[in-house]
């Protein structure tokens, strides 16, 4: 048994709107950043996870996404699994 | 000029405590992961970004991250051009 770091990215879906998103955007044009186009906020998850592999590791963790860490309506993720803690 | 995709991660330091992490983490627990030994939210931001090179766009990038993006007392953060858009 290892212990994984394991990487989630849970984004907004494109089309949805991002209020988060827009607010960074606005606040960035106002300090003279208007070369950035768009801004779409989602949340960075780490999580360590104990597994026989890495793949199991990956596996559980995709799961916990379906149930928990992302909507599926109106968001989407990807996990990579980062190496061995 | 074109338009590059940049990847912003900001996460809280190691060592802060990282409430929404925790409730996660419980989260999980009570759901049967219990395999999962630690939990860190931060956010991941994605702009779109015109520049005349990646490099430029990157530096950009980090220079905002400094002046907004991230909390230089709390937070930590990873630049990374992901291509054009």
């Amino acid at each position: 048994m290892s212990r994984f770091r394991v990487e989630v990215l849970v984004t907004p879906r494109p089309g949805l709107l991002d209020p988060e998103g827009g607010a960074i955007h606005h606040a960035l044009a106002s300090l003279g950043y208007d070369e950035v186009a768009e801004v779409r906020v989602g949340k960075a998850i780490y999580l360590e996870v104990a597994a026989d592999s890495a793949a199991t590791a990956a596996a559980r963790v995709e799961e916990s996404c379906r149930r928990l860490l992302a909507n599926p309506v109106t968001e989407d993720f990807t996990v990579t699994v980062r190496g061995e803690a």
